[in-house]
């Protein structure tokens, strides 16, 4: 059995783990921290009851390295970083949640976060989208998991990418998330009667994701390349929707790029690439790791338009940082991250 | 006091029709029809208890002319315009809410739906987008309401498009819906099951409202162009949030165009444009007629987007008719349609 | 025009009077105030932009009583009666809204909330319940606005217990609310995903709406008796349904007590008695100031079901209100509350 | 690997067993049927792609016990007791989950259902509530899967018939249950729009689960006893809270209450007895097989206030199917269904 701690289980991407870990065949959660810890566990998660007999710690990466092979860390961005080396230090491979190690370039994270304070770390960091990176993964002490709204953006515009398909100065990825997205907090913006029967925009040209996905989708197309990014809350607790539309360089038709996107996604289990006529819906992959892909050609305007659909906190977060955690580990890539998803 | 009849009156949009017209000062219903008729009107709409005492008839355009001076026509398109040539026959005024009435060239209208059998109506039947065409609404004797999504999605970017600001060829409308666009007839897709914790797009490249928005902006610009017009449902019962992308032509700051939205929406009571940093919300605008629009320059990609929220049954639909049929009959536009938006 | 003053204007029953007296049309809103005030009063609610142009000032009774004929009061319990006896010094009529001045017998209210500090007041204030108080509130300078619970589970049972029709130590309620009733400041309880597909009972043999339908019971009765009250949240904005239970005193048809009911709210304007094989659902009074009562026999049983559906934030809190103040202010009680449901 | 079938396998209850054995380590699915048949399983649930590669036949009863030693018989009540004699013949061990094999006395089904065509099959069915039956099922051929509600329902107020503790006289059951247990036939009752932001209640004093909580609820106090049982229609997918209502006999505290829970279910795997101060929430066991129950003494009152909430799904469907089938086929209770909640 893997022993396995998470740094900071109180919010919803701990909260995941867990609930996913729960069922792991070879994992032993061993370890969980909150700020100040004290608490059962189960008292702060009544769902997990029977599922778990632990307290939670105060903080103390040293600690927790030393009595964990592997470490989820799910602080905040900053705290993130903060933390990471001492738990390196301890000896444990890291899956990181926040955005600190998703940037190979300190000054593109600069820009848009906070200065770094561990920048040596970054050229051993691998984002952890194993669609693209699998093998880096597998002997990487260090992953960063990437965010939510990029893993269903790059995966939707991933094989486009690839090829001389797209004109790639006119992707625009128009996204729509569930409200576990903005965090266990309550806030104004997360309360009830603010979110029920309301649609909105929010980030206009200002998402922090945005560099993510920019950064992603130019390693990609093997050039430096903008995306106008577009995040909406909606009325519903889990899911990403991803609509993403591009300007194509030349005429194909639906049955092409699906062809494309098969071929592209071959051999991952994963990934779904919807047959013609139909469309992701979120509620097709709620509480599971899949993606789930489908693309349009639209001859008349000549653009592309491909979407996806993700739970934001199992492929978006903590299902694809077990993903990784197989990987690095050596298990079965699927191991407690196979259930089919929550449907109805 | 005005006589109306609303032909059609089971749908959703003959329901909102009689809920805005119950307090409306100036019009009394004269008469509702249905397919078969004979059902008080109240037993199919409870909520309208002690505000109406009709009896449904069935369909006759020709008899509710003659105790009518206004009518609404809710018929599905196709039945509309097998319809509506009685009604002004009759000598009624008519506002239908189908598409029928929405296109001045038949040969649109025939590509996306069928062959028109009225098409000697079209030259002087008006697109009753008050905004838009206030002054011949007032002499009309035929508007075509907008549809849902048109209104939305014109609104949002009229003001870019009568002034050389952006790229005409890049346009693209990605909306949201609630489910009362979908109509009230019970469908796997409008299970709640189905719609609850779920989004998905539909219609991608093939949305009959596409033409319909491509129509209007092309008369705006002055020039035939195209859009990506891609809807989506969302779990919410009314709203429409259209979020417009397009290249600018120019370099403009947010407050620029948000000066220039103020100037083209100027004195309209209906239009709500927000101040800089804030974005339009569906439930800001629920169950009211207003259109609620926010619009955001971003620097570095060079493009607008531009945000619309309406209430998809009402300044989509029902508000919207009756706020053309106030301008047909001589009255304040307001009347009856002024009441705030249903929020929290 | 009537020159009327929100003293607490930011919470979900200050904003619900502003919607109401948008459009009241004997009523001027001249003035509102919050804790600090200097807000716009529009910033606060953008709903409501185009309907009022004024700004919030700090608490100060005095001064609105100075300014304002009549002064509805939104602050919560304890702070109200601070506050009260200044409005009335100043002249002012008042509908207080917190649960200060529900009770005639200070000893009630001090068991269940805190020590009164008004007791004064208390036997000339009337119990805003129109169905119930309508001759008493015509005359009133301070009534005490019902809660909401109260406001459904009084109206159903009310006809129960004039007559010796049922076993008075049998009743049950068993409410279910939205989300509205929980007030608008962001907490657990009311965050999104805690609400969202979840329902839940709370203040089960402790809720403070117990001793405010046990007292209106009692006093109908004409004996005291006590009810079992259980709320439950319920994953919606507004709304309450109420499910009584009483055990029959003889045997009598569900026909028999629907003409009970009738009889009983004769020419109620705002009571709406389903016939039989109806059921009242929330969605159907949804923005009105309508209560829907439904009853049925069980003769099986031997038990009465009876059912009532308000909108918690109309005529369980500001549409009832307004139907007091109308009644204060001798205009016709219906006015500005007139409006039908928003349904769909 | 036990082979699986699931006849009738297109409903909700049908997706949800798939759902749950699509990770049993122990069987493998070998049949599925509908109406006609003919199509592939995951055109039918997308959601289930990659998991499974079935097509659906038609309904065959012998050939499908011919191949399956277990079969799940998902057939609406009447044609339930059509077919099951046949699978029975066939050599299946059957989980039927319609009404028709609850009830050991055909004349209650008869008074409620309809008249019963396999009645000699009675004797030998056993109700398939582990937690009261595990012995009986055990060895049993046929289990009748208890319904939604009952299974709610029983659980909560069991501990409180075994002993003298109350007045089995004085019993209601007020009941609220998620969209799932209407069906997956679209109607006006299941519209999205007509659901949401309304709760409502529905069957007052006719529901068909009340027999069956009656049957149950007498059999545990050993005499004959009558409950009143309303359900409710809640706007979510899924799950059932049941608040149930006792006059209590003596006087006795939460705390001993608890205790008595705690004692009768001891060793249940997926009864959990909340601690005094927390009350069951829906959203805290969707997706599991688990009953979470609280339990609250009123002695201001003398009742008892227990409530229950379970996933009308699994524990109130497929996840209860399961439980029995692994008893009955002698492995070990909670595999396949020991995920935690899908929680957030």
């Amino acid at each position: 059995m893997i022993k396995v701690g998470i740094l900071g289980a109180s919010g919803y991407t701990g909260a995941e783990i867990l609930r996913l870990l729960a069922t792991h065949p070879e994992v032993e959660v061993a370890s969980v921290s909150r700020q100040a810890g004290g608490e059962k566990l189960t008292d702060l998660f009544p769902s997990l009851r029977g599922h778990f007999d632990l307290e939670l710690i105060a903080h103390d990466p040293m600690a927790m390295a030393g009595s964990c092979e592997m470490v989820f860390c799910c602080m905040p961005h900053k705290a993130s970083m903060d933390m990471v080396p001492a738990l390196l230090d301890g000896g444990a491979k890291v899956v990181d949640l926040s955005a600190d190690f998703r940037f190979d370039d300190a000054a593109i994270y600069e820009e848009w976060y906070t200065k770094h304070t561990a920048p040596q770390l970054l050229k051993d960091a691998v984002y952890g989208l194993p669609e693209l990176y699998r093998k880096k993964i597998k002997t990487a002490r260090l992953v960063g998991n990437p965010g939510c709204y990029p893993t269903g953006a790059i995966l939707a515009v991933a094989p486009l990418l690839k090829k001389p398909i797209i004109d790639t100065d006119t992707i625009i990825i128009d996204s729509k998330s569930g409200v576990t997205g903005a965090g266990a907090k309550p806030t104004e913006i997360t309360h009830f009667v603010s979110v029920n029967e309301d649609i909105r925009a929010y980030g206009v040209a200002s998402h922090r994701h945005t560099p993510e996905i920019e950064d992603q989708s130019s390693k990609l197309a093997g050039k430096n390349l903008q995306v106008s990014f577009t995040p909406h809350l909606a009325p519903m607790d889990r899911g990403i929707l991803s609509t993403a539309y591009a300007k194509l360089a030349k005429k194909v038709s639906t049955a092409e790029l699906i062809e494309l996107y098969r071929e592209f996604y071959k051999g991952e289990r994963f990934v779904r690439i919807l047959p013609e006529g139909e469309l992701p819906r979120t509620k097709w992959v709620r509480g599971s790791n899949y993606a789930d892909i489908g693309v349009v050609a639209d001859s008349r305007t000549g653009r592309v338009v491909a979407i996806s659909a993700i739970d934001n906190l199992v492929k978006g977060a903590g299902g694809q940082a077990i993903q990784n955690m197989n990987i690095m580990m050596g298990i079965p890539e699927e191991t407690g991250i196979d259930a089919p998803p929550l449907h109805p």
